[in-house]
């Protein structure tokens, strides 16, 4: 029910210019949400700038971790808000990687029906893809991303300096929706990210406008996935399962790690399906394999998988529709796909990352 | 975020037709959602029709009263929904007043990042207002609607049959709003009011399908509320404070008897600031003293209502603005008011009203 045009993100490279794009005074006032982490890295660079100029804020800091996006967190921050009568001109800045921004935004389009917010997306992985595109929400009952809706921000403004306080973990994560950006849409681009560390700060930092660019374009046009917003769930209906898996187990890993697992697969499906060559097959599995070790699951494990992939929130009408591959920078969405030709994808990926 | 295309309410005469205005077959499966009043007096009517028809449900009936707009009784329900594994075509029906219409709406639009619901509105206030323009939420920590959004509803089918199942008092609130309706945007419609009987069901059925198309045209042109729909506050700024100060004192009253109330003060104040003719003030008065019995509070109570005005969530900036009558079916927006003469105003209330 909001203004459907999103902002495009800035790449912003000081902290004054960051400040100076926000328009401040014209917030009644201005709440800064972070976690624990970007509040210790990030948060003392944004502080010293607001300092400066003599801004007033008040600052909420929650625990690091996905477990944060849960309701009762919601409900502390809407308490603090009611309380210290914030009214519907208050700004929410939401300082962090995606689970701040996911959290940050959802809490800002409830309150009072919508108080204004900016993303300053602090990890790779919000930079390029979760604070972009107005999907926001909390897990619910082991559901990931259960609660949520659309929402707009103000502004998504990305600071690559805060690049260099992510982990290696972190920097490889989000790697890996940056690849799924030159897959779906830039042949080009995914020619000049096989050069890339992604252990490298500056590496990323000069390598991720075109990914920002891509996924923003794609969520304009289609901002509430009626059609080729699906292209960005390419590598994600067999990767969210995954990562489910291994969270059931007690074995989490980073959501990007198993987002690679799923480029990899579906790009195996994607010769069954859409005649991808298999030369190109070929490339893209050894890039995958170059730049993330193997998610270790075995054979036992794939019945469970497959169950997660048909829970999936994008499943409909009990069906698995997937994106898929026709070539390098060339995407289909809604391809039917059977559950025996999953299995067998995934098979693969065990036999061959052995 | 949604598309901002409201749907417009249908006014519909049998069970039948009100089943069969509804796409059934597009759903993957169908939730009511119910209070105990309308689970007993109008559950029935729609049950019947439905099992007549084979379709199968799920019903969810929650207890009566504005306590219900709790995020605990959210939580239930979306606990419910998740552990039915309900998809996004879920249809969710708010079979309801205000109260179930504000909640439903709000639970759908979150559950899975939205959806489809539709209004099967059972009240007069929820008919000609509530369930129409797309607000929706929850009350927190005795703030009233603190959580909410905007959401579009698939449908709204009204079925006047429905005020049959009403009290006396639950007419005459919603009539209060029907007045409204009639003083912000239409003359002749006003002179056809003052002559129903709000205690009589028929007079009402045949009388509100105006009032629907008022309101339903006002946020069609104005969905967020940025300016013309402001109009539809007349009587609310001074009314929600009544209704809250009554209810902090331990005297709750119908909200339609607040808004009374306040279209008595609030055409007050459009003579001094809108030059609002005497004899029309006049009119207005006498309509309102008609209608309703006063709202008994005394002039040690003024304070705290101003008070309350200057909490409300419509304010901007520390500043109060109100809707007033230039004539009868005729308002103006963010009109500045000041605080002595909304003390003013409530005092010739209290006096007159004595």
């Amino acid at each position: 029910m909001q203004n459907s045009n999103f902002p495009k993100p800035q790449l912003i490279h000081s902290a004054e210019a960051l400040l100076n794009s926000i328009e401040i005074n014209k917030y009644s006032r201005l709440f800064i949400l972070c976690d624990e982490n970007t509040h210790r890295f990030c948060w003392p660079i944004l502080e010293e700038a607001l300092i400066k100029q003599k801004h007033r804020f008040t600052l909420h800091v929650e625990a690091a971790g996905e477990a944060t996006k849960d309701w009762r967190v919601c409900l502390n921050i809407w308490e603090k808000l009611s309380k210290e009568n914030a009214d519907r001109q208050t700004l929410l800045l939401n300082l962090g990687g995606g689970m701040v921004s996911d959290l940050g935004a959802f809490v800002a389009s409830i309150y009072k029906r919508g108080i204004p917010f900016i993303h300053l997306p602090t990890s790779l992985l919000a930079m390029t893809d979760a604070a972009i595109g107005g999907k926001c929400g909390i897990d619910f009952m082991h559901f990931k991303n259960q609660l949520g809706l659309f929402a707009r921000a103000e502004a998504i403004l990305i600071y690559p300096p805060f690049l260099k306080t992510l982990s290696t973990d972190e920097r490889k994560s989000g790697f890996a929706e940056v690849l799924k950006h030159a897959l779906i849409a830039d042949a080009d681009y995914w020619e000049e990210l096989i050069k890339v560390n992604p252990e490298n700060w500056q590496s990323l930092a000069n390598n991720i406008e075109k990914s920002v660019q891509i996924k923003s374009r794609i969520v304009e046009e289609d901002p509430l996935e009626k059609g080729n917003r699906k292209k960005l769930n390419f590598g994600h209906t067999v990767g969210h399962a995954i990562e489910s898996y291994c969270m059931k187990i007690g074995q989490p890993i980073p959501h990007g790690f198993a987002i690679a697992a799923g480029i990899y697969i579906e790009s195996f499906l994607s010769i069954k399906y859409l005649n991808l060559p298999k030369e190109v097959f070929n490339e893209i599995a050894q890039t995958i394999q170059h730049f993330y070790a193997k998610v270790d699951f075995s054979e036992p494990a794939i019945d469970e998988i497959v169950n997660f992939i048909q829970q999936d929130k994008k499943s409909e009408m009990g069906k698995s529709r997937f994106t898929l591959l026709k070539q390098i920078g060339s995407a289909e969405i809604d391809v039917e796909v059977s559950e025996m030709e999953v299995k067998t994808a995934l098979l693969d990926y065990v036999a061959k990352n052995g």
